[in-house]
């Protein structure tokens, strides 16, 4: 079934042909870009709520604005399917987040209009400035412009932005998209203080009131003309001055205003355009907006997958036996099971507990499951500072969102040796969301710092018994458990702990001439390999080492005292990750084997089902075969030539 | 000469022979507590006017709380000598900062009064936060306090933990030193937030004003009690809860107050004491407070080395010939020099301008060299943003603090292929500091990154050769360049710019039998030690491979062509570092070398003097001479063997 977009929004191929329309067809186009975004992605899947959220604002934005002269910044970016639609991606947009289609996000490589890549939250308002800085530098007149969620501006990165913005005297407009949700319920003070400043008579009209009422001040005998400017000249220092938190920041703060009001908005953004200097427009808007279940249930709708448009049916696939649970779900329901015995455990998650389902464990413990908003710094040292009182706690970050608090692990867990326990949750390759969410490398930059242990499980079983070995009393180290989003491979997956003795793998089968290594999930694609080499008479060893640091020397010499050909199989990169150790390990003791690194490669990797991806990498059952043929005919061929 | 504590000082050896004292003796204990920094400093060196700034503060915090129960977390620490000194530390304070001696941070492994190891800013909310969740979940009545400057407050994980706190219902207390200065004067809106309500009739007294004024409205005929109710609600309105920065998070917000007044101190803290939840308190000091030079150059005093405490004049060492320059400053003249030529070269530096030698640049093009505050994250994608306006961002960050803005340079610019620059600064083992400051991981958390170009120059020469070629518009990539802090080689270090292309090393000698492999400044130690070695009759080869990514992989052909035995020497950590870099070359190509990785060991090294550690590491010339001639051995050992 073709879907069609709304004949308005079929005519318009570019913002100039957007900016030609009259103020009053602006409805109608709204109408239609909600449309069809509800149309293609209830088909084709992708994030759904944060796109319709932002309608108004995205053809309020390309209507009123230069684009891409003048330049829109999209924090995090997974709204900005509209944007995309009306600058000259409308008819590809089926192909969104599909392997070699258009990504889910603004990507500098795909278009003119998307000036900055994003996907991490709350690096718009930096990217903005320095677009900004650069103008001024250049005596260019362009308008640069940061459009970011309220959940996103609790980033620290936001904070220090605005700081630098508030004293650098550019032409910078950051609106802020204050709807109240992430992809979970935003928390923290922030949200509380534009709560506040929103459903209270607005800012703005306090200010006009008191000022208007100031002006009507009766001076006599007992409030004297001395008194009431005493007055008015005390409450203007303090209201004009620090009322607001954007203008202690030295932002001129604007709104807040309703975010679907198209005319209003459009009004205002050309008010705006004439401001100087840095200035923020504060914008209401409802995550879903026009589809009401997504509305509704602002989490479920965040990302939903195909659904019914009309009946607002999700689609799930249905299976006739138990499938594997998701590695997602075998964390949260351990966690819980572990916290009931173990008094000590603490859960904390930046502003993903729906992701990580710590949300399980935020329901029955909510004093022990903290989310701290988006926010991976503060995360990990706060995770810290309550290890330094005995707690022991698992922070569960994204792979890829730890990268935002390398620091934190390094100085206030790792050289203080503070057992807190780092669930890397997404590691390996994502799929569609693509290489700004892709977990690649983890075991990398986690291999070279002291102290670490950092293990990945091969399944469902494997993972409940590294959560129970890490809470124990006896791991005085920081413990890193990286495990890939999505299904694991244990219909039955509720398994007896049993601890783990650190630094130890799995010897999974002998075999002849060569050895398989490999670390974590990918196991499963080498013995699917296995399986398949079995049937063409070739029968290689296969160890699960599961520990990266420290690895299993005793395993190790064991590999390289019997096999001279080795592969090593990983879901990270090759370089410096888990076949680099195999490498270091092989150095430090001088042996000469042939080793062969599988892994993610050393260059981006796009976007598509982690099938697809491991494919395209060289790392599924198919490449390891490959691999294994390659290897013993290289055998051959030197004994042949020697 | 034998420095003697004042005789009240001599008294106490623990936070409870202070609170035994009357308050009235206390200006006593900081006289003695400030002159006795003074005299250790000046002769046995270390962070200065830092100390002396918080000297009232110390004294009143261990005087008025239970320390160590309830609990102090300095941010940054080097500030802290106060409080070594009051927590038992006062005799062993003349080993500060020396190798096996007192670290120049808190250090939980020195005393039970360091609650939190810092040494990199803007972390103390966070720990201090996560320890009053415990002592709450816990029921312990416990203090939690971080003590953060305004510099700090800057850095986003400090609002990160703000957002946090504000919401946490814990008791917290967040001490606000408003100094106005980092090491270089702070920057940025909050700074000039913060001199906003403290030179303006404070904020607590404009609020009582406008009250007090409020409450004697005069009602009548033309101004009604419901326009007075109304005002007066109105006010109270925006007043109330809007009006402060801090208060706009929820804290509780006191001060600002006279930092130096050790009676106001005592009494508001004790007042403070007694109010639960999160607060912060705004303390006004001055920086190097009772050392007159220290306090009118704080820049220059913030750790001045040794000094003649009475005349204030810095020992200088002399020469009898012409030095070589620190790297620092041959980047702070180089960028200058290469910025006059390319319109395009922006430098930025996230509050190091003096440290980075920016400051130079910043003097003659002050649009053009940026500090943007503590703040690494904005600082890399504000450089980002930059660099995709055509400039040429030379982006200075040290080597640890770089660890801040991991993701971004993953994010924001790798995975973008933008063109900065990053410019290492304290790459390697920085000496005194100690861990929290060595630069030990950026090779193997840089390597991992796919798209990075990452050089180290083994002498002033190169430093500028490669950063005149990382400025040209061909490179289209981004561009590491690490570089140790200190002193470098060549007195004459002004030499003309060449270009380097890219991934190219230099084979510096031929040799027999065995190669040496260096990257960057340590390249100077297998120079040393190839010296020494020549007076035994050994003879080795070295290459100084100066690019780490891409490395040369022809050189690196000819040397595993011509030989068998290869040590590698690099300022940086063996693991997944340029060592391992070799050891993947081999690997992929199949060769069967023996190969020794010289470098900074898989441990927390502690601080000293660079020598002492490079000597306990093990890649200085004498063991790097060791190294080769072992290698050589274990040869003829293996032929008896055989």
């Amino acid at each position: 079934m073709e879907i069609l977009p709304g004949k308005l929004l079929a005519t318009l191929n570019n913002p100039d042909d957007l900016k030609k329309l009259n103020k009053a067809d602006l409805h109608k186009v709204c109408d239609e870009l909600r449309q069809y975004i509800i149309d293609v992605v209830s088909v084709y899947g992708g994030h759904f709520a944060a796109s319709l959220g932002v309608v108004e604002l995205t053809v309020a934005l390309h209507y009123i604005y230069n684009t891409p002269y003048d330049q829109l910044v999209w924090d995090v970016g997974h709204q900005a399917y509209g944007h995309k639609i009306l600058t000259g991606r409308r008819d590809n947009f089926i192909t969104n987040r599909k392997y070699k289609g258009l990504s889910g996000f603004p990507k500098r490589s795909e278009s003119e209009y998307d000036t900055f890549g994003v996907g991490h939250s709350s690096t718009s308002i930096s990217a903005a400035l320095g677009m900004a800085i650069a103008s001024k530098y250049k005596g260019e007149n362009r308008k640069n412009i940061a459009i970011i969620g309220d959940g996103s501006m609790t980033a620290g990165m936001a904070f220090e932005a605005m700081n630098h913005a508030g004293v650098a005297d550019t032409d910078l407009l950051v609106i802020l998209n204050d709807n109240g949700i992430g992809i979970d319920p935003n928390v923290g003070a922030l949200k509380e203080y534009l709560t506040d400043i929103t459903i209270s008579p607005t800012y703005n009209k306090v200010r006009d009131d008191v000022w208007k009422l100031l002006g009507k001040l009766p001076v006599g005998k007992t409030f004297t003309r001395d008194m009431a400017s005493k007055l008015e000249a005390s409450v203007k220092g303090v209201v004009s001055k620090s009322s607001n938190l954007f203008e202690a920041l030295n932002f001129r703060y604007f709104g807040p205003i309703d975010g679907h009001n198209i005319t209003k908005l459009v009004d205002t953004l050309q008010d705006l355009k004439n401001i100087p200097g840095p200035k923020l427009l504060h914008i209401i808007t409802t995550k879903g907006k026009g589809y009401a279940l997504a509305e509704k249930d602002q989490t479920k709708w965040h990302a939903p997958g195909l659904f019914d448009k009309l009946s607002g049916e999700i689609y799930k696939k249905k299976f006739d036996v138990p499938q594997p649970p998701k590695y997602q779900d075998v964390f949260g329901h351990t966690i819980v099971e572990l916290a009931e015995k173990n008094k000590k455990i603490f859960g904390i998650t930046p502003a993903m507990p729906s992701g990580s389902s710590l949300n399980i464990m935020m329901k029955v413990m909510p004093h022990r499951a903290i989310d701290v908003g988006i926010a991976e710094q503060h995360a990990v040292t706060v995770s810290a500072g309550l290890a330094t009182q005995g707690m022991k706690v698992f922070c569960n970050i994204y792979s890829s969102f730890m990268q935002r608090a390398y620091d934190q692990v390094v100085h206030d867990v790792a050289i203080q040796k503070l057992p807190v326990v780092f669930c890397l949750d997404r590691a390996g390759l994502v799929g569609d969301d693509g290489p700004t969410h892709h977990g690649c490398y983890d075991i990398a930059y986690f291999r070279c710092i002291p102290n670490m242990i950092i293990a990945s499980p091969m399944n469902e079983k494997e993972l409940r018994n590294l959560m129970y070995t890490a809470q124990l009393d006896s791991i005085k180290y920081p413990f890193v458990i990286r495990y890939p989003r999505g299904e694991g491979v244990m219909p039955e997956w509720k398994t007896e702990f049993e601890e783990i003795q650190i630094g130890t793998g799995r010897k999974l089968k002998d075999g002849n001439d060569i050895a398989i290594l490999s670390l974590g999930h990918p196991g499963n694609f080498a013995q699917a390999a296995i399986r398949e080499l079995k049937t063409e008479g070739i029968n290689p060893a296969h160890y699960d080492l599961r520990f990266v640091k420290p690895i299993d020397e005793t395993l190790l010499h064991e590999v390289f005292s019997k096999y001279e050909k080795i592969i090593t199989v990983e879901d990270g990169t090759i370089v410096g990750g888990f076949g680099t150790a195999v490498l270091e390990f092989m150095a430090a003791n001088n042996y000469k084997a042939t080793v062969k690194i599988l892994g993610i490669p050393d260059r981006i990797v796009e976007h598509g089902t982690p099938k697809e991806l491991h494919t395209e990498c060289g790392y599924d059952a198919a490449a390891i075969a490959t691999a294994v043929r390659d290897l013993l005919k290289e055998e051959i061929k030197i004994s042949v030539t020697n």
